[in-house]
């Protein structure tokens, strides 16, 4: 077997607004696991302020340690931020303007009818070590260097535009660098099972799997993803190592499976809706219009996304959606009766082949013996048949209306698949 | 004046599950937030693996920086875990069983029924020159050590774990053994108004600022925090100091001032709505949903957010929300003449003082020369007149549903505060 030097990489994220508390480090995490996929071993993260010696000390320290050094931050045009000017220390250069870099942020600005300031135009320039790489998304450039055989690279602390420089950019160009080993990942998305029971369903499988091939549980909220993990020299055989278990565990947990890899609950509900040609429409209140955002984030969903109502306030149950007085009064707003009627009634008012409804107490106020907080029914309506469900969720008023979002589009994914329980 | 040495803190989290990004690490963020609010100043956090190498390198550069090491993680009972040995190696002692701890682990299992396991014996060994802490969630204790003037603390990874023996323990014994100085924060909340205009308008003030009062600049998504932090060792003058400047600095951005501290634009729009009783509902298109998603994330949001409508194929801005179908045709749905009638109508349909209105090509499809990606009109009709205000933003779906989220509040805001631009 081939033997692959194991490349090593550091990651700086930098800013007293870190250290502070004053904003949340989430890009760590996501490089983390970007390296993670394609076999670089992450040795160290870490987070120091706007100080010229922290950060010049963990250069030099992560340099000692490191074959990959991925910063991000202290990029902004004001003052406070040193990244660039540090770097450019680091390796002993000057800052000169970059033009490309200039026009990119002029255009920036343009498309956006505002006019570019002198503190903008700083940041076109740039250390004359770097290779200047384009930041599409917004004014700080990412700057590449490569010296000694080690590779760095600045980035924008904002999370979507780091994002967009390591996939387009600097996941590719390590790949290129650096001789890693085959790695293949494969993710299987379930949704509507508990960790626990799903490894009790699961576990003979799981121990009987080949010593190059590793299993990972990953919870999120109502959701787990199993992500298998195969190591070895020949991609083709080991993508089809990895495909045979897949296929073995399919047959112990098929009814919970959505989707494989990136794909998330509403892109794998948007493809079942395109395939079939089927429209769908929703009636939120107590997801008060969560579960049409997360629909609508879907690029071309407006194939088959027809439209939502939220009536928040009771009384537009009734008098736009046209839900029963009398069952609104009877049997109250959380109630399965109603959203039977929420379901079908907005399925009708925007002609589609689906009509989803939620209903629920979302707390922390609102709450009673009878129906606690964290009470919810939902509903799916297709023609000639509605399906519902109760669910006893959290105290928690944000968790039970991500958790009542998970529900309702699994409850959508079973009436398209026909596999209600 | 008396002089404070500053006291200094450095946090390390312990794991290889950190490092490869399997799990995410909350932790030294909260961590961060309590030390800043009692004066302690951060100066690094690491993030290293289950390596004995690492550990005591972090160990000991740690010890040149800080006054305080805080640590968590590496704590389990299985042999991968490091911390424990690692910290008897590093001060120098050795491990002994502190009857006290057996005493907690045991009832710990005795109150889930359960039976104390020969691996979980080993968690009430612990070195000989710590102070045993008790962790009344979990059963990996807390080590307290303090040697050479600096204090050493080492907790489990579990969250509420780590946060409870924080608050419990460290934070108060912080508190004694060092002499802090008084620090005072104020976050003021904007919106509508890039970093680098904000900075032209207050620049003066800024330079002006006195030396005990720091500034930073917090830009996020449409959004820019400034937080003044004052020092000093009079806690009613600091606060006032403070407060002098931020009347001093309202008189220059007092418009895009919508909260202080951590009130969200959400919040701050609840709190205005129920002050003057009013009302409001949504008529999404190109947001689908968003808007009111963030608005019922709020508690009590059902005081003042009637409902909302979201017509995304566009027969049903006719059809449901009544949109002159000659508007639709001759100038389309994204247009001024469209958003003016798709909030007069939800305003009145829901009831409402103040009905606002999205639509725009959210992308990436759907352009074209005329009306490009990222084309949105808003508005805000309230009695008797309607606000309007084109945005041009970005090719990023997402960045353009958050974007005119952003921009849709900001606009209420304005309604409601009666100052439009």
């Amino acid at each position: 077997m081939v033997q692959y030097k194991e490349v090593k990489a550091e990651i700086l994220s930098i800013g007293d607004e870190l250290l502070y508390g004053q904003i949340i480090d989430t890009n760590s995490h996501w490089i983390s696991q970007e390296l993670d996929k394609i076999g670089v071993r992450v040795v160290r993260r870490t987070t120091i302020g706007d100080s010229r010696a922290s950060i010049l000390e963990a250069f030099s320290s992560a340099e000692e340690r490191a074959d990959i050094i991925l910063m991000t931050g202290g990029l902004g045009p004001t003052n406070d931020d040193l990244t660039k000017p540090l770097l450019a220390e680091y390796f002993q250069c000057g800052i000169e303007l970059v033009p490309e870099a200039l026009e990119a942020v002029r255009t920036f600005f343009e498309k956006r009818g505002r006019e570019l300031t002198q503190i903008n135009r700083l940041q076109a320039h740039l250390p004359t070590k770097c290779t200047y790489v384009p930041n599409e998304l917004g004014t700080a450039p990412g700057m590449w260097f490569q010296e000694n055989g080690k590779v760095w690279m600045s980035m924008p602390g904002v999370p979507h535009e780091m994002k967009k420089l390591m996939s387009d950019h600097v996941i590719p160009k390590i790949k290129e660098i650096f001789p890693l080993p085959h790695i293949y990942h494969k993710v299987i998305k379930t949704v509507g099972i508990g960790e626990s029971w799903l490894s009790e369903l699961i576990k003979d499988w799981e121990s009987g799997l080949p010593q190059h091939i590793k299993l990972a549980y990953l919870p999120s909220l109502g959701q787990v993803k199993l992500r298998l993990t195969g190591f070895g020299e020949d991609m083709e055989q080991l993508e089809d190592d990895v495909e045979k278990e897949i296929q073995k565990v399919r047959l112990l947990i098929d009814k919970y499976i959505y989707g494989y890899n990136q794909e998330t609950l509403q892109e794998a509900i948007g493809r079942l809706l395109k395939i079939q040609a089927k429209k769908v429409a929703f009636a939120e209140s107590c997801t008060g219009g969560y579960i049409s955002h997360l629909v609508t984030t879907i690029p071309g969903s407006s194939d088959y996304f027809q439209g939502g109502l939220i009536p928040y306030h009771n009384s537009f149950k009734n008098r736009i959606l046209g839900v029963d007085e009398n069952i609104l009064k009877d049997k109250g707003a959380v109630s399965e009766e109603t959203v039977i009627q929420m379901a079908e009634n907005v399925r009708k008012m925007f002609h589609a082949d689906f009509g989803l409804a939620s209903s629920g107490i979302a707390g922390p106020g609102g709450g009673w013996a009878e129906k606690p907080v964290g009470t919810v029914w939902i509903a799916c309506a297709l023609n000639g048949k509605t399906h519902t469900k109760k669910l006893q969720l959290t105290q928690d008023r944000m968790l039970n209306i991500q958790l009542t979002g998970v529900a309702v589009l699994n409850l959508l994914r079973q009436c398209i698949e026909g596999k209600t329980e």
